[in-house]
């Protein structure tokens, strides 16, 4: 199980702010403070970037790069951004992500043949709408499958994500249930070892307070864990957070057990 | 999932020396407390009780009964002190529990086919060892399935325990993703709905720190939570690890979600 940092997204003003200044020491800072907190690698959260999505997306990677030696996660649903993050990674990358829907087919598929990065696939409708239940999670991973075949993309290059969904949705916690039967479930429906992947902070979108997503979310990642997740996209920033990783890790790993 | 109190035991010195002054306020004091913090069942665990086991069982138990209306799990080797036991419960009572141990079969298995009460079955060898993997579990189900069908106790008074192993035990990790295997799988191999118990304070045998178990039993809760658990014997009285346990009653239950 490896953790990867959400923690640099564009959603955050102190990030929006910098990458529209183009002042990188936000961005350095927050490199660093995901490294120091423990993650083994970073999502790169440039959102869509409707004006100069390649320069600014050139911007941020440069600049994390230049931190951390950690692998990249790029994402962002712009192809410009896309590509001008993946000129500019320098090391291991992931495209993050296409879905059935067309148009994340048409612009986003293309990169990743292009490269040899890793490939996030949600587990989305073609509409781009959650399916209902874990079947419906199933069906769309066959269909990414079957796409990502036919484009050239190995089964080993591809993470399927099943989409957390909030908690607060009328049917958040069956949701839940279905995101983890598909985690157990897909290797053995696709009949090779793919790596799945699960953004835990959409968990508790709409908590009442501090106390209660982290309560949420310090129960969900074990089950994360014990599913066979093989990225988990988290909050690094908190240390009972990581805490709970690390124990999770030690707990599902094959290894020699450690309470450290 | 029920959550258990695992807390009235008697390697508490304070239950201890109660037991054997027949002092009822410690014990009292003891159910009260499980009833106030959230406990929807009580373990009693009162071991062999080599000397005056009817009477000390008996003590025990009518002094729990006058406190608090919860289901009771009677947790003793001794019969004598089981079926005293059974005689005082005045309502919903658990035989824990019996194993593949020919003792437990002669001396247990009896006063199960005499009462109506629920039986644990420990998935142990029948030399009384922890099976090495899943497939030795689910062995020990099978075998403890049919002798109990052959004695007259039906699939749905049944809870089979799968045995969570200390964390610091050579294998102790492996031992627990096969306890969550066995929980998830034993429905479908035994073809019938049978309920699962686990004991998550054995998780943390031998931890250097209360810190460091309180992390993992919280962390390794989840996981049972998620594989489907039907009963958790816990230690009720640490509030984060109720809080956990509520949260992962949410997650995990099929109605409407409430964060509380």
């Amino acid at each position: 199980m490896i953790v990867v940092a959400d923690n640099l997204r564009i959603t955050l003003p102190v990030i929006q702010q910098a990458v529209e200044r183009f002042d990188p020491e936000p961005i350095r800072q927050m490199a660093n403070a995901c490294k120091a907190a423990g993650a083994q690698a970073m999502d790169i959260n440039s959102g869509p970037l409707t004006r100069n999505p390649a320069e600014k997306m050139t911007f941020l990677v440069s600049n994390v790069r230049a931190c951390v030696d950690l692998p990249l996660v790029l994402d962002t649903t712009n192809p410009d951004a896309m590509a001008a993050g993946l000129a500019v990674c320098n090391g291991r990358a992931t495209i993050n992500g296409i879905s059935l829907e067309p148009e994340k087919l048409q612009r986003i598929l293309p990169l990743a043949r292009q490269t040899d990065a890793d490939l996030v696939a949600y587990l989305l409708r073609p509409d781009g709408h959650v399916p209902a239940d874990a079947a419906g999670r199933m069906e769309a991973a066959v269909q990414l499958f079957a796409k990502c075949e036919k484009a050239g993309i190995t089964a080993e290059r591809l993470i399927f994500d099943p989409i957390v969904a909030p908690l607060a949705w009328q049917d958040g916690n069956r949701q839940n249930m279905a995101v983890l039967e598909t985690i157990r479930t897909l290797p053995d429906l696709l009949g090779t070892p793919v790596r799945t992947m699960a953004g835990l902070s959409n968990l508790t979108t709409g908590a009442p307070d501090a106390a209660t997503r982290k309560r949420y979310q310090q129960a969900f990642l074990p089950m994360l864990a014990a599913a066979g997740t093989d990225f988990i996209l988290m909050n690094v920033l908190d240390p009972d957070l990581m805490r709970t990783a690390k124990a999770c890790r030690n707990i599902t790993a094959g290894s020699i057990f450690s309470w450290q």
